[in-house]
């Protein structure tokens, strides 16, 4: 199995394809002249094009309910079939005779086999244009597709306990990130620092002056400058929850069952924005050199804020967890005895004295795939998860299981970059049997293409169930 | 001024001196051997000989209250008070013709003119033995020193608000480190991995045998390796929370007043372990690149573990302050309108309506050495400050401010040193005016010493109040 996934990787990052329509080159100077002006065709995506103005969701819940694929596989009745057959693990790309993703995007996925059912996976790629709400200055202007902003986006949304929470994200989730930008469209093309407050109404005055400043303590004699960019690491952050409160809300009428890690690149006036909430992992290789773009969120990474919750609120450990950590269970002979424990503000071990409380089962426990959160889940961030419980117990995981992402910036325009480039985006199952440095040597030079065959300056390379290249 | 502590700091790096007795060179193949069977004697400072079997404090409370400055500068009364003159500034330094340090440290400190009435930070350097307090295997032993354990302490603590905190720091932190190792004796001179589990009483038999396991979860099929290191760090980090829990005893009775970060070294079986709470600093320099051994706890590089804590605890706000941060204060007359927040899982702004609880103080605001937290303190870690409360409030700062330290390990045994190589330890003071970079080009060839004169494998230098050299 290994080698047909790093196969198909070879395959992928070597594959080529036509230049990137736009952006041509990596290294823009300029990325926004690069944009088209008017809002793109969504490849392959038409929900994303009939619900432009919403972030509602269109499916029934019947349709919801039932297996699908992305749609930019182009997946006949009999491929669908195929994808979802647990005995021949057929590895699933794009087919070359479609149109092409934006940026010569690829994609491998493959069943997980034995797992669950169906493939609980899901991915996205998309060209979204966002248009601005209205005037910051607050003057009423005929709405123009020309002063919208694109943004490109690419979205991987790793399964569990179901596929209804995937596939909702891999819907929904950049129509969330589209409306929060909206606010921002005049703003993010304006050169000058964004405002620090706006008026509630068209025509009231902003008030960026810094005259309006009150300081009658000294912490207060300057006001913080806000980049740019910051404001898209907001927009996203607040996407990620407006997305998780929609599964919340929607959860029983529309089947939203399992949760999924959610792992998404938005590129944006020449910025890379990549977030993470779960154990997904994206890399960038650039000239032969690996660049992290995310990092893993798991109950050992996770480990001291999980604690820090259980301890502040020791009401959503109802009794039958310890916050405290052992390194393992302890036993009721052991009562009186000292063990090694550590608490969420130690990163070292000590002995501590057994008492009764410490018989509850921990709060965090295990090593490395086998770590857990409540002895119930692996990963302690992503999206839904709204119904998991405690096994055997009526304890929600979710308050320690967080919607949040962690965003990470990179600045097209400031790197040089070659043909071999390539932007990689995987779940752990990819990432469970490939390292980043394989997935690197597992380029151009050593793939069918032969060497020095460019694959496109944006590669997001497969993972054991979905993935990109570009 | 910043010229008078730059040349200092030059003066001390390449005085160099007579070779460290002890280890002799850096990059020992076995530590061990090289420290003293026998207890050694604790330079210059006799309390902590005359209770070495305690960490309770042994000084009075009249004799605290006065004002001191390290034992090991040998300052004589017109010392003492050219020590604490404001308008001469007088740098100091431990005499030449004195004992010299352990490891030939260096130090100087000069007063932060007319920040306090008095200097109110406190260094510390020892040489501490640990005497086991009995066989883990339950056999009662002979006590017998060549079975105990050195290490080799140096401290910064930086005061505020009054001295005491960090003289009784000072005083009394290697002790509870002490106390907290001394369980450890025999555990970290077995080759062999830590026990998981020790017996409660003498000749009861430890459980650290894996058959001892109970497995009901898959999560819990195998225990955790705790390293000797993790045990280390383990008892700093508790003796930190001891040191300012006996702080918290004491402070009415013994007049502790004040608070301070603690910035301290242990060097012990071949490693250093370098532990801050607050905003010093420690560097190593090896072959002339610098290795950060410490990060700084600000209320900005803390700030979302304080809205964290100000979201889950709203009743620690008091109903005056809010858990979200705006780039600057928000004026009554703005209510309604929209301006840019970030909350504890935000790392980007976003924009929000203004509301009436938006109004109350920030937890934490501005920036750089003016960002505070409640308005009131600077630093986020520390010993201390038990009597602070909000400025004309009741409020307690206390539970925002963490006693914990970040604890740093650094494998002395796998590098490769040169006579340059030093490790500066300075409080907020020094890194102020000086640069990673400039204590570095400070060192020897530039300094008075001339080129190639060796200073010594360990260096750790002066700040603006206190510092090593050794």
């Amino acid at each position: 199995m290994l080698n047909r996934v790093r196969s198909a990787v070879a395959h992928l990052v070597s594959s080529g394809g036509a230049p990137p329509p736009s952006p041509k080159s990596p290294d823009l100077p300029k990325a926004t002249s690069a944009l088209p002006a008017a809002p793109p065709e969504a490849p392959r995506s038409p929900p994303a094009r009939a619900e432009r103005d919403s972030a509602a969701p269109a499916k029934t819940a019947e349709a919801r309910a039932s297996f699908s694929r992305p749609t930019f596989l182009q997946l006949s009745p009999g491929g669908l079939r195929r994808a979802d057959d647990h005995a021949g693990r057929a590895v699933q790309s794009p087919p070359d005779t479609g149109r092409r993703l934006p940026w010569s995007t690829g994609y491998a996925e493959v069943i997980n086999a034995g797992k669950s059912r169906h493939n609980e996976d899901q991915a996205c790629c998309e060209v979204v244009y966002v248009e601005g709400r209205k005037s910051v200055s607050g003057a009423p202007r005929e709405p123009s597709r020309g002063q919208g902003l694109c943004f490109y986006y690419w979205g991987l949304f790793d399964g569990h306990a179901g596929g209804g929470a995937a596939e909702m994200a891999s819907r929904l989730l950049h129509r969330h990130i589209r409306e929060q930008l909206k606010d921002l469209v005049e703003i993010l093309q304006d050169p000058s620092p964004p405002p620090l407050c706006l008026p509630s109404t068209p025509g009231a005055p902003g008030s960026s002056d810094p005259s309006h400043l009150v300081g009658p303590q000294s912490c207060w004699s300057s006001q913080k400058e806000v980049a740019h960019e910051s404001l898209v690491v907001g927009a996203i952050e607040n996407a990620f929850q407006l997305m998780d409160e929609q599964m919340a809300r929607e959860r029983h009428g529309h089947q939203v069952e399992g949760g999924c890690c959610a792992l998404v690149v938005v590129y944006l006036l020449g910025k890379v924005y990549v977030a993470n909430a779960g154990d997904s992992r994206a890399i960038i290789v650039r000239n032969g050199e690996i660049i992290p773009m995310s990092r893993e969120f798991t109950p050992e990474t996770e480990r001291q804020r999980l604690q820090l919750l259980g301890f502040l609120k020791p009401e959503l450990l109802g009794g039958e967890f310890t916050h405290l950590e052992f390194p393992r269970r302890i036993q009721p002979k052991e009562l009186g005895q000292r063990m090694l424990y550590r608490d969420q503000n130690m990163t070292g071990w000590a002995y501590k004295k057994i008492e009764l409380e410490d018989l509850r089962f921990p709060l965090v426990c295990g090593e490395g795939k086998k770590a857990r959160v409540m002895a119930t889940i692996g990963v302690t961030r992503g999206l839904g998860d709204h119904n998991l419980r405690v096994c055997s117990s009526t304890l929600p995981i979710k308050p320690f299981l967080s919607c949040f992402p962690e965003v990470r910036v990179y600045d097209l325009t400031q790197y040089e970059h070659c043909p071999d480039d390539v932007l990689v985006l995987g779940t752990d199952g990819l990432w469970d049997v490939t390292s980043d440095c394989e997935v690197h040597s597992s380029g151009p030079s050593s793939g069918p293409g032969g060497p020095g065959h460019p694959s496109g300056p944006w590669l997001a390379s497969p993972q054991q169930q979905a993935g990109f290249r570009g």
